[in-house]
């Protein structure tokens, strides 16, 4: 039975374990630094559907079913999915996953959503009501762009803040311990942190706050401290929000900078692919974490990982009414 | 710790109390037939926000307090929210809770959403995660009419199949066993079903074969019959969806005509209130669970009860582009 240490933090006592994951991703990020630790890319974003949303469920479709593959399980193994993505209502998830016939249960955190999923995944396998549930999220650029900002056609110039949306899923089976697997052992789930920045090009700065939160807090309650994990992996903060994480967590006396990597900043190229301030989306923590990370993970390169999931919680409908744009950030520990 | 009984079915062994509920509505709920169940109603449905995003937040917030204050607890003793309603990313929910500085982990099941918080809120109980968990979620006639159908001022024709957004909030404080309060015993999490309707005036028709299939389910693995129960209450199926509930049970041999209800049939007087087919939306079930039903399971009144919350799974965009409408239902057992 899990327990809780301190204030927040949930510790997992059965060693939920990832018996699978995978990792697909589009055109652009093939052509990136972490191609080859994709296990699939496609060259053609639509993914041959008449609908980038249509396309953007695909990727979770297959990053799933890659997942099962590569842990040896079907589909009429998993007990539950949890899926999340960008756009209204998790459109993709649901019209990517709806023929899978699994329990389903729909996850809303923005770009923390891959955190959140294997939270909840993880609670399941502990409090044994699921032998296997599979957490799996994605974004597209095409979807998540027109939705949030600009129609593609109209190319819109973007500021040195935004962040380029990641077109890719990731999936992991998160299974009953098997003592040899990487397992997820403990987690906090983050609060609503919202210091009144209005600007969608500078999703950084939104969700540096809240990240900066959820690993302090973890800290405190594990009386740990950066150099006791190999890597604290942050979600999809990009080049300014993990400047501001490492300086607000330095005013907290914490030194995470020599530990500290961004998914938005390990998917692309900064020099030559033009995205500015780093990746994001759901997909960009994703694709990363079920990639290189993950397999480094396995191959016990990095023992004891802290992964930080952050999103920036806002419509198209609240931007342009003018408010705010609060941040969320959960985070996991995770072991080999 | 939680087992599984049959396919699907999860038991909840340490009894996950209903420590607190309450349910606050719009005018036009405070004109129907549950008016005096309710917590808190508002004459003037802006609740004085500037947008109804905010007033529909502010449902929420309202409905969290209240549910607190019911069960003599602060703020500062919950460790989970687990919040969703029917908005673009979810966005009332973030908006109404954001100042409360819990964690919070944001639902999407769209209509089935009280129902999907109430079952995550009772695993976070019953794993020894959290003492206490609030469920919550809203909806709001003037921010979900704009958004998935016509703007207010169009003043478009609607037809006999369509539904009236709830505007309303139901949460509830679920704890840790108290043995003299009400309870959550069973659940089901439901599975994704797409029988290819695909008009967003008729979500009845889109959602009575995912309730269909999540009753069943679990009347075969707890081997029990309608009869066992005092009440099946569906969460906004409305007239149409109700009666096709019916037929597809009455198909596999299960009458449930003398037990059901239906949240979308109790929460407006049908001949007075021009409403077609009956209310719907997150805030439908979870008003009317949260008021007349959970007061008359306390009261032991109703002693055996099942809350089926029913969701119809699109979007705004994914209608535009032609595509069905799946629908989803959670099902959850509450004693007292």
């Amino acid at each position: 039975m899990a327990k809780r240490l301190g204030t927040r933090t949930i510790v997992f006592q059965n060693r939920p374990s990832i018996k699978g994951f995978a990792a697909v991703a589009g055109k652009k990020e093939s052509q990136g630094p972490l191609a080859k630790y994709f296990d699939k890319t496609f060259e053609d974003t639509t993914l041959g559907q008449k609908t980038w949303e249509r396309a953007e469920g695909l990727l979770q479709k297959e990053a799933t079913l890659l997942s099962l593959k590569k842990a040896g399980l079907e589909i009429k193994d998993i007990d539950f999915i949890f899926a999340g993505d960008l756009l209204d209502q998790c459109i993709s998830s649901m019209f990517g996953l709806k023929e899978m016939n699994v329990p389903f249960l729909g996850q809303f955190g923005a770009c923390s959503t891959m955190a959140q999923t294997i939270i909840l995944s993880s609670i399941m396998v502990e409090s044994g009501i699921a032998k296997n549930a599979v957490a799996v999220t994605s974004s597209h650029f095409c979807s998540a762009e027109r939705q949030y900002r600009f129609p593609l056609e109209y190319g819109g110039q973007r500021p040195p803040s935004a962040q380029w949306t990641v077109t890719g899923a990731g999936a992991i089976v998160i299974g009953e311990s098997t003592k040899v697997l990487p397992y997820v052992e403990k987690a906090v789930v983050g609060k609503i942190v919202d210091l009144g920045v209005n600007d969608a090009s500078n999703m950084g700065a939104v969700m540096a706050p809240a990240a900066s939160e959820s690993i302090k807090n973890f800290l405190i309650d594990t009386a740990t401290t950066p150099e006791d994990y190999d890597l604290i992996l942050t979600g999809d903060l990009g080049e300014i929000g993990s400047t501001l994480l490492i300086k607000l967590l330095e005013k907290e006396s914490i030194k995470i900078k020599n530990k500290h990597k961004d998914c938005g900043l390990m998917i692309f190229q900064k020099d030559t692919q033009d995205v500015h301030s780093g990746g994001s989306g759901c997909g960009c923590s994703a694709s990363t974490l079920c990639s290189i990370i993950l397999q480094r993970v396995k191959n016990h390169e990095l023992k004891n990982i802290l992964f930080i999931a952050t999103g920036a919680l806002m419509s198209p409908t609240s931007f342009k009414q003018g408010e705010t744009i609060p941040g969320i950030a959960h985070l996991v520990q995770i072991r080999s």
